[in-house]
């Protein structure tokens, strides 16, 4: 019986990583990588073009890129959130980028230093010369149903910035519960008005599981249609604006959740145990992930 | 806007410090459980009538209920697996007990040292003494969709013992995801075949979060109409099957998630994040429950 299939998208080698305080070189870096595709992982995001000043964390991530094998099965997805990250990214050899946006403004505001309407004017650039070069765009909203300045935001807040990456040409984009405050109710309300324009195919989901809720979220997400989900290896990626807590959900309890439901994303959750036990042993702290910590328990 | 009501059962006190390796006094125990009835909760486990040889830190649970205010609006039920239980039990003031099985054989065997069929004659005898005593009889069930030793349990096997609890005169059989294995499509497989036989109010869920998919599993049981979650302040009672591993799905989860989606449990959740902080500076470990992670790390 052939199962049905879900995309998985591995944010720990960016996303994960730019939010732990341990920095790994080049070579790390690129071994995570490897490692995440032994696992059967076909979308990773490698680094991001930003400046080291602000993200120590992803320095020399041309490097990164072209450290990495060419191939047409994986794709290597860049955060470039300028035209200048865009060019760089492009020199180094990227085929695919990335934009980060928001739905509230103070987010906005705070952490890429604009307002949501200055950002996709950025990123209208950045599209366009994208395009121009052939490189595939991933489109990001952060704070899809709450922001930690703002608190609750409505689903009228989501919908025109996911709205104007669309028409900005992004073919996906990946709708973030940035602090993991959502539960399967209000991540229902604002899944349903996205639906009402978008299909669900253009969608995916970026759950936090700082509230232990990210599971629950996924499997609404998946009932409404949603078959993209984000995650981060080991769960990499604490979240920084809740002292002691867990950020990204752990791509192995996603890989569990899917075999657990009967779909498939096509990875090794032994491999994934595997490599998120690595990772944490070069991040030097215990790996958030609990499917990692039950199975690797067992293992061993 | 009245909201639908869910009902919790607190099992930190039992299910939770039994499974803890530090051992709290009987006034520790008495002064947690006076704290969880200021947080709103009204039913809540307060011992187990066990050999303190098995399980120390049960130890006086006798104490412990005599102890604990006379009050109608709240209960303690205590675990009593055998007619001695039970007259202690009786003798110390009980008003609810409980009777702890398994849906597998090999579980069974391991945990009470009996079979499944001679655990059910053993509660037999209980239950019959019980109601003489006008005192109510909970049924636990254990290994809802898994086993430690056994691995998956079939609903064909669950269905029997239900009933036979049922039968017995227990007035509620909790189901539980002991080693907390279970997905969505595993609960809703299960819960089903009951549905066929028992009402949804007669049921009540026990997820384990070893594998953080307690709350999506907690979901799918609202979907299927089911009002009563059993949960432990703090995550308290680690899995003894899975090092590493959280056991018990968190009050403070299940607070946060059933408001978030609308339903009311009647507690107030800013004090069960200071009690489940109280509590594991008495156990000397961090709180494992996400939701307090995160929120006391904002309040703090």
């Amino acid at each position: 019986m052939s199962r049905e299939r879900v995309s998985i998208v591995e944010v720990g080698a960016r996303d994960g990583l730019q939010n732990e305080s341990t920095t790994l070189s080049v070579k790390g870096r690129v071994e995570l990588i490897r490692r995440l595709m032994d696992c059967g992982l076909t979308r990773i995001e490698a680094g991001a073009f930003v400046s080291p000043k602000w993200v120590p964390q992803m320095a020399d991530s041309d490097q990164v890129l072209q450290a990495l094998p060419s191939t047409e099965a994986v794709s290597f997805p860049v955060l470039t959130p300028n035209l200048k990250g865009l060019e760089a990214a492009i020199a180094a050899g990227a085929k695919e980028v990335a934009v980060f946006g928001a739905a509230s403004e103070t987010f906005s505001q705070k952490n890429i230093n604009c307002s949501i309407a200055e950002s996709l004017d950025r990123f209208a650039v950045v599209c366009e010369q994208a395009k121009a070069a052939h490189v595939r765009v991933r489109g990001y909203v952060s704070c899809l149903v709450g922001c930690p300045y703002e608190g609750v935001i409505q689903p009228e807040q989501v919908v025109p910035v996911v709205r104007r990456l669309f028409e900005l040409g992004c073919y996906e984009v990946s709708l973030g519960d940035t602090i993991g405050v959502g539960t399967p109710a209000s991540i229902e309300r604002v899944l349903t008005a996205l639906l009402k324009e978008f299909p669900a195919s253009w969608l995916a989901m970026h759950c936090h599981d700082t509230y232990g809720m990210a599971i629950a979220n996924l499997r609404k997400g998946l009932d409404l249609g949603l078959r993209t989900i984000d995650s981060s290896i080991g769960g990499a990626g604490g979240c920084p604006y809740a002292q002691g807590a867990s950020g990204n959900v752990a791509t192995e309890d996603v890989a569990y959740f899917l075999r657990g439901e009967g779909l498939d994303c096509g990875v090794d959750l032994e491999r994934l145990v595997e490599t998120g036990q690595w990772l944490f042993s070069q991040l030097n702290k215990p790996v958030p992930s609990r499917v990692n910590r039950a199975l690797s328990g067992k293992l061993s």
